[in-house]
């Protein structure tokens, strides 16, 4: 990662931090310590000071944050983490008010601020919020796992036939995925006919029929960041029910589209896409019309009724409205996009 | 689930909190969910009270819920999770003393307290301390998904060829693994010559020469049960460092097997491992030497030198020492094992 890159999110934090009257902040969301260093593994905590960012991780990472990291101090602990974190906040004696995210969990909170023998404020998504916009780069990479994904379910689909059951087709697309060098950004949904209403359904060994709908919801992850895609079709004939709900998914899914850009009240994607399945007369969906992505599969904004405040230009989000009809089976198109000054821009462009 | 497993485990819950004077506790953690409920869908919490357990999810949930679950009440949200769960324990007047798992996160226990109007207690590890003895359906369910592991590593191997990456050679371990309807327990490890040296290297598009060590570290989901196995090897002709590490580590983890029985010291095993490795005068592996697994791929006991307590009967934990040599090779051996009163069951038989 460029160094620029990395100095205008530090500096983007340390405002954010500085409006809650804060000076230095311990980080432990695995995709904010990334975000701040650019260390891609596991269990290791970020500390933003006035004048540096520290890596606090182990001696399993160690070679690899020195290759990741370009711009920050690294120390290896070998106790505790809580223990480590507040004894080198301890001997730092120009911080006056350090703070905890939110997302740390309250046992972290709890031994930190034993350790600390000071106070520790809790502070509620500074990272989050400087993360939700995506800078040219950031964009490019959702982009190309976006790509990555395309390609991926292309080369899957030459080989779907009936006989094959949930779990192999979601092994043939994850074995494509591995192949290109990316991983699964979460667990790969395939749903055949009825078992699509469940939103959530994970893969069986229920074999796919002669005419039958597929439901596809996948995600991959390159260079850490996410993309996060749904694709429903039929195999063999489709029948009249599916046709109809595909199209009034399409058409809500549209509807959202139409909506989107900067300023917009985020609340109005969800209104819009409910409104065209209520139009319909089809059952409206319960979960949000999408959601931030990037180093997360989940990030900030929420697209849900219940979502306060606008889009903003660099909003990179999913728009993915659905039907579920539980027996009978489930719709869901799913697409990523930034939010720009006038519109949008599709990343996952299949 | 059977009904009769439900029931020992909610009243083993009840006691923990009743020994710290709660009589209700929030859980939040996805796995400590699905112990309590057999619940195994994402992103809903179960409420403990005292004559009954409470699901709460949202409408993506709700069918797979009233397959999962056997043994209790199902709430359906349409708000925040915080606020639908503080509603719910207003109307109970019965509740005198809440609680939450201090593995929730700040903003969870934040809001909840919020909405509550009353005091709520942190507890730590209640239902950890229930989940890591394993009853024998559990303990059955480790031992199946390290089957699934070892039949999908056996076909994988007869794969490998020089030529073949990192990333091609771990997606088709995972594609067996698949195949067989199960998943990754955690994102699989293949590391080729030098990059075994960081024991948690993502795999790459190096490729397999002629004569390479392979180290494969990954773990099989079966029926909501992990198991997490390393496996290390050479084709071709296995160089002379490899063959010494690797003899020097299969001792280690004879030695810390050897110790294992019900009432030793945990830290003894990471002690005993550790001095054979020193005694060959190789880099003592900075890691512990294992951990508990179940539910989660790591859980209590943590098997590490800073450890306190005593192994239990019924602990299921991995065995996992290493050498890792910077530039030239790593090896790693790791089983799951149960702990018994006399000693230890093998459950990933390889």
């Amino acid at each position: 990662m460029n160094i620029q890159t990395l100095k205008n999110r530090h500096r983007a934090v340390r405002e954010g931090l500085s409006r809650l009257k804060a000076d230095c902040l311990v980080v432990t969301k695995p995709a904010s310590v990334t975000y701040l260093t650019g260390f891609t593994g596991d269990d290791s905590w970020a500390i933003v000071l006035p004048g540096a960012v520290v890596l606090v991780t182990d001696s399993r990472f160690t070679e690899q944050a020195a290759k990741d990291c370009r711009l920050c101090r690294i120390i290896e602990r070998k106790d505790a983490m809580v223990k480590v974190v507040a004894k080198f906040l301890r001997t730092r004696r120009e911080i006056k008010a350090p703070a905890i995210e939110k997302s740390a969990t309250i046992a972290d909170f709890e031994g930190l601020k034993k350790h600390l023998h000071a106070r520790l404020r809790t502070v509620s998504q500074v990272i989050e919020s400087a993360r939700r916009t995506k800078d040219p780069g950031e964009v490019a990479a959702v982009r190309e796992a976006a790509k990555i994904a395309n390609q991926a379910l292309r080369q899957t689909r030459r080989k779907i036939k009936p006989g094959l059951t949930e779990n192999e087709l979601a092994g043939i697309l994850d074995f494509e995925i591995r192949k290109s060098g990316a991983t699964n950004s979460f667990e790969t949904i395939v749903a055949f006919g009825p078992n699509g209403s469940r939103p959530h359904h994970r893969p069986t060994n229920r074999k796919l029929r002669k005419n039958d709908t597929v439901l596809i919801d996948f995600g991959v992850r390159h260079n850490s960041y996410c993309c996060d895609v749904t694709r429903c079709f039929s195999v063999g004939k489709s029948g009249r029910l599916f046709n109809k709900v595909f199209a009034a998914v399409q058409e809500a899914h549209a509807a959202a589209l139409k909506m989107v850009k900067a300023g917009v009240e985020i609340k109005q994607l969800d209104l819009a896409a409910k409104a065209v399945i209520k139009k319909h007369r089809l059952p409206v969906y319960g979960h949000g019309t999408g959601h931030g992505l990037g180093l997360e599969v989940h990030e900030l904004p929420v697209v849900s009724s219940r979502t306060k405040g606008t889009l903003q230009a660099g909003d990179v989000i999913t728009i993915e409205p659905g039907v579920y009809i539980p027996g009978k089976l489930g719709v869901r198109i799913e697409d990523d996009i930034l939010v720009t000054l006038n519109g949008y821009t599709m990343l996952s462009n299949f």
